[in-house]
């Protein structure tokens, strides 16, 4: 027995989500881990278990989202991580691709062995949506958002708390709610020559709904509707409908995952 | 009579280009001039003659397209540069919008009076295209590309030369073909977490397929085909069939235009 990892991107718009589902009305729906599985089934002619590093919502992008698989001892050594690499990527759609393969530590797991996570959401303000990030941020039509006092509100979510309150109510019964921010900011950044607001967040792990919910509640911060230390109301109020709305898939990416040893971070 | 100005951007994706054309097999041709010059018109109520700093070829996309436009007084004085953005961005598609208004001096001409453009050119190399960048470059499936080759090899196109080798042939034919390249510089870049070339031209004009050729031209180079000094003899060859391939469409983006006293520059 052995662990293989993928490192993966997609452009989110064309999946209802990375986890596989139960047919639809008669119908498969596309899924990052339907066309995965059935990439990986093809080379080792035989179904794959596969584990991701963490589960995205339908219309989510990521650019470092992590998978795991066991192989055999032969289907190690007939498989080399190059030449998995180009096959996974010539029978996989072109929306989604691999970037990085490797044999990872012996029942290494994508999901378990996640030290930290990171997303980043992309907010674009203005009359205009931006050219190249069309597809990939929130366009909000309305006035420059303060930065400074969406920084102010995110301190609140840094560190140990109960995020009921930034968790879709139906996942969050009978479950933990607690999870740890280890990072959190807002900034002003340039891509390809237009301004945008990038939220960027690191934690050890995340509630559904949860990066979402914190970008939807720190831009009513950021265009005035509340006030930065509100944030704290919604944390203590543990309820879902104290929290700003969730934001939008398409702003969302799956930035990268750490894990002990690894250190391919996409910086 | 007044003259206002429009600075546009757009993804040529969906567009046969930026000039109206004459209906083909009796059907319109979407352009970027003919969907602008629909929306001018529904807000002037008459025809409106628009002027480009730069006519783009179909894919080519645009960050910093300016458009001139002339006006009456009492046109200037009940559309104000306010009115026209919104209203400008209400009537175009999604695709294209308009990202500034304003009053230029009395006869201003996008064509006439720009006195230099810039082109960006984006390359991706490696087995996957980018994630936010697919549709805006040109991605190669190759080793990775000799930067300081290309550098080399830009170095024998700055300055005036003949540029006929790097011209389509057809609109070469009696027409001048000295240009004045101002800057031509090859660069890594990283865009939304992702490592791609650029190729930055900057001139006073350009010729049709110029930029295009010319990134072809520095790719051959960079790719290891050719040697540097192999362009200096392309350029003396004045011959297109001297050059290197034409580029995609797709990689190619009109950044900016620079005029007197105009300072929007894009960075």
């Amino acid at each position: 027995m052995a662990t293989m990892a993928l490192l993966l991107q997609y452009n989110g718009a064309g999946y209802h989500g990375f986890a596989t589902q139960k047919p639809h009305n008669g119908r498969d729906l596309a899924t990052v881990q339907g066309e995965l599985n059935r990439a990986l089934e093809v080379l080792y002619r035989r179904p794959v278990d596969t584990t991701c590093a963490g589960r995205t919502d339908a219309g989510v992008h990521a650019l470092g989202q992590v998978i795991s698989y066991d192989v055999s001892e032969e289907e190690l050594e007939t498989r080399t991580p190059r030449v998995l690499l180009r096959s996974l990527n010539a029978l996989t759609p072109e929306d989604m691709g691999v970037r990085d393969v490797w044999q990872a530590a012996d029942g290494f797991s994508a999901r378990f062995d996640a030290q930290w996570r990171e997303y980043r959401y992309y907010l674009s303000v203005g009359p205009l949506p931006p050219l190249v990030m069309a597809d990939f941020c929130w366009h909000l039509r309305c006035e420059p958002l303060d930065i400074q006092a969406m920084n102010e509100a995110a301190q609140y979510l840094i560190g140990e708390h109960d995020f009921k309150s930034f968790c879709l109510a139906a996942s969050a019964v009978g479950k933990p709610t607690c999870r740890n921010v280890l990072d959190l900011s807002v900034a002003p950044v340039q891509i390809a020559g237009q301004d945008l607001v990038c939220i960027r967040v690191v934690g050890s792990s995340f509630l559904h709904s949860m990066v979402r919910t914190i970008a939807g509640t720190l831009v009513a911060v950021g265009r005035g509707l509340r006030e930065p230390a509100w944030v704290d109301s919604v944390l203590k109020a543990c309820s879902r409908d104290a929290a700003g709305e969730k934001a939008p898939a398409q702003g969302l990416v799956f930035w990268q995952v750490g894990y002990e040893g690894y250190n391919r971070h996409l910086g």
